[in-house]
């Protein structure tokens, strides 16, 4: 297989340029039109025959004009004769559309991904999916990263004798487990009731957090809705500090302004999957980079060595 | 095959309802939702169970909110058991991306139809194709229907003996003969030169205009540059009374006033496949609906009874 | 669509005899052989011509034994021109497989998924998958019924004020969140860590169960290790009488009896989705059949009505 | 991938040893038998396997012959692990069958595209497709030659200042607009109206052609009858000097006899894309090989270098 | 499902005649064009929307014409939207080739079986395939007629308590072994040795022949070779009064005038599933028509009853 | 391509033993848990990140839990990103379910062959398949040996001039008319008849085997049910020494021991391809190995050498 060619969409431009310059490679060019009928087309301006092409596009907003930018950079370089192509999709946002929890909806998560693989992706490189089962809707290979390891450096140091981390969703709680046995602390969770996408109810706290230091993990934020919601809760119970950790940290509408105005959350710890949102961001962030995790993985696919094993201890037998 | 039901997506409820009202069946209710991170979620909200289900959404602009849309209610509709899912899409804006005119591009035409039919459509009803070769690029059956007749019938009555039809480009004026005949004029054709997205150079009429009434034809109308580099060249050989005809009048960035501008322009002729643009109309405009072709033809699909018979004197042998 | 036609595999048909009761029509014969080279064969012995055919048939143990003979069977009705094939598969066991957890394994419920759409299956009757992502690795339309209500009908009359609903998996607590809503009890989980398949630790109890009645819900219990190393941790927390829910009863390898020698276990409910071992059952057990579920789902399937509307107050939005 | 290793139905055993001279490498033999019952087999007889094999077969007549030889040879190198099978086809020429003119047709350039990845081919390399279009018919990557450049070498030193470029078809005249912009001229078109395959009637001349020598350009000339019906309208316009160019020279039916007979009309150019008939050729005639065009790609496919750079300068944006 | 529409290729449209006088049905019309380019086109003459389309065509020669026509056909109606297609080959001439029994060859039997199902065919229904294992070889259902029951009633009343049935080759001998036991007759069968296609040893005549009446049975005869050289070896034998019967009787390259000048050779019993040579037919010569078979099949399988069920007693178990 | 992995699944690890040792790479590791559900997952426990993967599993009895954990390694093997994964299938049980031999059955060896590709083989390696069509049953490459040369080289030096080889069913007799062309010998067949699966009718012996050596030729045998009913025949027709020749040797219920126990039976010879029967074996019974066959012939698919040669000389035209 010939040499790497990287190509970035439109949505995470930084995080492809991060990328080439830990694997020495540059981003390989290309240009975007937008008609007048506002269709898309995107042109890749390098050779993709027989090599092994990469197209970097995290599913951040406006998701539907970066998806589609997503497939149409696929069948380009599928129809240039690449010898392999890899959709490097660092947020996998359908993911949260895992089941049919209303009849007749679309599990958009699984038809996101045959719309992938029909466009001519061979395999799908990405992070944290929502729930791990989400690994299964896709037809081809996934190398599936965890940022947990990344997160949990944050801690390293740190008295947690005192910490519990919390999940705000019981019915979600594998990655809050994995990452309490990582910091070697106890979990608990909210008991979640969803109204609607944006009325979150947390009815009560399972597990025992009373006058504990609080670290809440969750995969992804958006408006943080949920996050103010359960920290209402645990005020009841008399926490101490609390840190919140995402891996995608979206923090649409104004969320960061509206988490860092909470006075005990003393800390957000995130990723770069996905563009922070412009503007002063408060002091509370700290941003740590998985560019090194992709760029690693993308090498190791490259090789044909194993990428599996850049993670052999941080996901124990669930 | 049970009974009819038609689903509108959000780009064009009034034509959907249009539909219904002469098929005589209620547009059934579906419910849209957009996560807070910007994904979509759209819930059919009839049983479509052993049903012939009709999902229509022509795709204009946001063209890539509507194809996704398109593709979660589709997807829904499968997944709900429709005996049939027909993709009802007046306007199929990506046929203009239909062949490979720069290396390393995708077919988007061609794409999309591929993601159509993995979404789940068994058939696909629309109007005025770009060529009729993106006839060719769905794998499932296509009912392509003409708005012709429908146009040409705002012509019936008038002298068209000193009148000419003028293809805005020569390369793809198929239907401007086609549509020539039908009037009984003969044919021109603007020499088009594309050099960018929305700079387009005509550089010379090719046959004879010089004296004439001339009736613009194109299939799709969204900036209306095209038209009006059409019209310096035709002045320049002192044409008479100009109408400009039609199927999908998208008219974006205010294409309306522009050409309402163009005073020996006097009529604006189209349909109504897609939406108009909000505020008022100019009086040059008219609006012929297609919405009784479209019922016809669903009428048709749905009894088993031959849709191409519905044209059959107006597509002459090519 | 044709009529009716049911046949069982050789799994459990004492439940296809009860569903075919209710509906009023005979499960119709078929035949099996296991050639001398324990290869097998079935013939379907009704005609399936343009018949809207059900297989039955949980994946019970011997799970690949039976695996095989659905598929054999789903092949065999589509080669014999049935109209539509449902796999009607109450237990599907290999739901649990639905992440890569290690490295270099299948998910083998995605892989199974694909293994009865290629055999000929159009669509899954199910219950209570592992996991409610499990739907989307399907790629043809599943009914996926749930078990809850008929399970929670037992509890009907009791007074469950002190009651707390117990998942034994913190990271899989879905269900019995959903259980609780239905009882109006708390919920609380086990933090559950695998060490091998037969080895699991209940490292604590997640949630307030001191002094409370007990109510464990499981979606399936083999050995029944899981709830035994539960009920350890349990009575540390001193609680009162224990009940044990699950909707599918394997009960392998002497489980009942060792459940049944539990003393503070007071009740033992499940379904019918899977045939009873053999022998003597203790008193504690009951077993409330979910077949009028599966043959109601099947009427609407056949007629053409919602099945999602079975169960529209059971599943509350996650 | 390894060697490249050629091999040559029966439609045109001279094309492929003029490519394999120039690349090199010998015509790998094949053996085909037709038994007595008409049906064919082809042995292919040096080892495909792991090599990047090449079947050379344009769709000449008899075509069906030649269609069902090329997808068995190509069905032939799949079976025997080929790493990559490409079907040259320098004249593809059910590419003529490109939309549904009439009802209840099939577009068989379609059809034929799906039979060639159905049969196995990996990627087709072909020559000046009727449409541009039929490029999207094919699911399989398409590197798509053009012979103007070419077949503009012919008139290189000429004086055209005033030589126009005529279509015979202003439905189809992308290709006449794209050779007239090679040769600086203008371009004008017959307005063609097919009453049957082999009976058409020009119309009229669309643009100037007034006293100017002429340039006819068409992809493909069969039995010569639409250039002769155009031929008779443009002496009507006195016409100078004409010269009839094309890529596909078929001249079936004592085309060159006929086309030859014509005096006005000074010279044939046309490609070895097809054999020329058999037996003496008229002095107009000039064939010009685009062997050394399919070799170059072919290398180029071969080495991963892009195809698509040899053009660049000829097809302009359209 | 709708009416059945019945349309004939141009292989044998006798037998399609015949099928539909039974049926009580017309042929349909279609209209086939041939190009001058040599491709062809054919236009269904008849509604298929949600129609029971069924295309009848025996592949003989020229027989790639035939199957290209065909797919064509199959192409055309599923284009038009029709509810079920079938394609009726009453000889699938192909079968023959069903293994692989040189390096680099197509199993031609499987790619046409393949190309068929591209081609839109739901279902064939075809005669005595070459091998029973051919039916595999299709992944659409297949209805498989015998015409050992109709041939054998030629038979019916003679006296055959000295008859012997003779297979020409003994590695194909199943069809033989058939017919032995329906006539009660012993079996034997020629040692052949294909040394070409139209060069074929029988080294020896395995099973006792000595003074025997003979019946040889094969289920094709093209050129007669096979036969010839068979009869050479039995009349070593002293064999008696021969029969000769087939299933498809091709006839090619004067056959039937070679055939009847076998003195010892007293009739030939074929079907019609392929149209006879033109010209006079010898008085050995009779055909017994299996139009009833086909029509009946078709009736089954559009009102949805067993077409099994037709040959329940002719194939015993193997 | 990568270096060569190989795998073994449970059935036959000393035959994966004996072809690593010949190839001179080690059996990499893999890991199966049951769990106790009784679902099977398979662990990979080597990289396979582009590797060139074999995956050895005959499918012997238990042949539904070998056939399971062959396509989960399968899986497993794509889902690990190999470059190439080839099914090695010493011995394809399920290739005698080879035709529809009764109504509504399912045509095993194709469905098989349809799970094995959909499962994610890329190629199979496979021996002495029950009829050679079963190769066309897969939609993959397929590389299919012959142990007929090894099987012969035991009689190498015997005098032959008295010998006959036999085949048990005269409708199956095509590797027995080889074998006997391999020997130099004539050939005769048992005209069998199925009563049932393990009741198995020889009516007659067709052919000379009158006061002759005998050599039965069998692909398989299970409880050697046909070869004792047939020996009972030939005894009538005092045969001498007979021996008894099979690839596949199962030799289930007993069979060795019911075998060694005819006396006029002096030998059985077999190869590897299965495991035998645990205990001591009969003294009549040689085993020859095919792993060498095996080995060469993974070495040459590695190598990209042709594979057919290896048995140019074997298989004559048929």
């Amino acid at each position: 297989m010939g040499e790497i060619v990287v190509f970035s969409g439109s949505s995470h431009p930084g995080f492809a340029s991060e990328l080439c310059d830990i694997l020495g490679t540059p981003v390989s060019p290309s240009h975007r039109v937008r008609f007048s009928n506002d269709c898309l087309q995107v042109q890749l301006q390098a050779n993709c025959r027989q090599r092994d092409v990469y197209i970097v596009q995290p599913l951040v907003p406006p998701v539907q004009e970066h998806l589609v930018e997503l497939l149409m950079m696929l069948d380009a370089a599928r129809g240039a004769s690449a010898a392999q192509v890899t959709a490097v999709i660092p947020h996998y946002a359908y993911a949260r559309s895992d089941k049919k929890d209303a009849g007749r909806i679309s599990i958009a998560a699984r038809l996101v991904a045959d719309l992938i693989a029909t466009a001519g992706a061979n395999r799908v490189l990405t992070m944290a999916l929502h729930a791990p089962q989400v690994h299964g809707f896709f037809s081809i290979p996934v190398d599936h990263l965890t940022a947990l390891t990344v997160l949990s450096l944050h801690f390293q140091g740190r008295d947690l004798s005192n910490t519990v981390v919390v999940s705000p969703d019981l019915g979600n709680a594998k990655a809050a487990t994995q990452f309490a046995r990582l910091l070697g602390c106890p979990v608990a969770a909210g008991s979640k009731q969803r109204l609607a996408d944006d009325r979150v109810v947390i009815d009560a706290i399972v597990g025992d957090v009373e006058d504990r230091d609080v670290v809440i993990l969750d995969d992804e934020i958006a408006t943080g809705g949920s996050v103010v919601a359960l920290l209402e809760r645990l005020r009841e119970h008399r926490v101490r500090r609390i840190s919140l950790v995402c891996t995608h940290g979206l923090f649409t509408h104004d969320a960061l302004a509206r988490l860092s105005g909470q006075d005990d959350l003393t800390e957000i710890v995130t990723t770069d999957t996905v563009p922070l949102p412009p503007g002063p961001h408060p002091g509370e962030l700290t941003v740590r980079s998985v560019a090194p995790l992709f760029a690693d993985a993308i090498s190791r696919i490259h090789l044909g060595e194993s990428v599996s094993s850049m993670f052999a201890q941080v996901v124990p037998p669930a």
